[in-house]
């Protein structure tokens, strides 16, 4: 093993590298004909295995303001949802609540509009829960488990400490922190930025 | 004295109130006067003793966009100065760099628009870096001094510690910490809520 290499392996046994996540929308199969006329097609993969980001777009409409060219991500999902900030949600005039991704319980709904049509959300705009994707491995490593909560450390220009952070271990996963974009900025994140798990 | 106001003087000597800035402009009465064809005028007074929100507003100009409405704080300084968050730079196309106020070093400028003028800026954006205003009294109390940096605790929605938070004394002052919208955001800060000093 080369001196890089082996920097890289120590690396990623202290620390865990953070992502910044920018407002997007999951949609159904159904949405998607409804929006585009056909399914999703992935543009180029993310961080989590399987996951893409897809070539079509849509705009996100709430009583106060729009974001048009947001990001759709799949592929489809059950049920459609809009992952925003909280600062987004004042542009749109929605007040999301914050949860992790998939749970949309008592959440406002948005309409989406695409080349093909419209889709009225009547529930499913959330700010998503900070949280930490994780491999089976890294939680053995870092003695965490599924739905934990930890402190996250962060090495950034603006340092801070999110406390609350939940981990989500899953053999689908690939191991990074997930923040919207109040928190990145927060922090002063830039990409590649690393932090380091409190517990 | 009454149980609430015992209440009040014991939190206050645990905790410190939290205060979320919005984007705002500080400028020179000759500024004020291209702009507005005479010197700001008061509409409210700011937790600052001596500050104060006016009734005049401008348009924030950068390359990529604009902000309407801006918010001007008076009274008039020696240098003109926008105080934005890294989200709003992202808006106007503009990167500041992350100072107290009052330092404009290698800051980028913005035009501002106002009824009888525009005014450009060729440096003095910049985004707040988070303080914590202090009286002499209350810096004795919590063992601090001026320019110290502090560990921050929210208690908050979304709980975090800030580090590198700078403390700022004086008898100007009152006692509040000034967060930007991306770090009120970032913490699910609400009016009242309150923060713990970590040495």
């Amino acid at each position: 093993m080369d001196t890089e290499a082996l920097t890289q392996r120590v690396l990623k046994n202290i620390f865990v590298e953070l992502e910044a996540s920018g407002r997007h929308v999951h949609i159904t199969k159904e949405q998607a004909q409804a929006l585009f006329g056909h399914s999703l097609t992935p543009k180029r993969p993310l961080s989590q295995p399987g996951q893409y980001l897809a070539n079509e777009r849509v705009t996100v409409i709430g009583p106060k303001g729009r974001f048009e060219n947001v990001a759709v991500l799949g592929p489809e999902r059950k049920e459609g949802q809009v992952e925003i900030s909280l600062t987004d949600g004042k542009t749109l005039g929605i007040t999301p609540p914050v949860h992790l991704s998939g749970n949309t319980e008592n959440s406002p709904g948005a309409t989406l509009s695409g080349p093909m049509g419209q889709v009225t959300l009547p529930k499913g705009v959330i700010c998503a829960k900070r949280h930490i994707h994780m491999t089976p491995e890294d939680a053995a490593r870092f003695g965490v488990k599924d739905k934990q909560t930890v402190k996250l450390q962060t090495f950034t220009q603006r340092p801070l400490i999110f406390e609350d952070t939940v981990v989500r271990v899953s053999p689908d996963f690939a191991t990074y922190v997930h923040l919207d974009y109040d928190e990145a900025n927060a922090c002063g994140y830039q990409p590649g930025d690393l932090g380091r798990i409190l517990i």
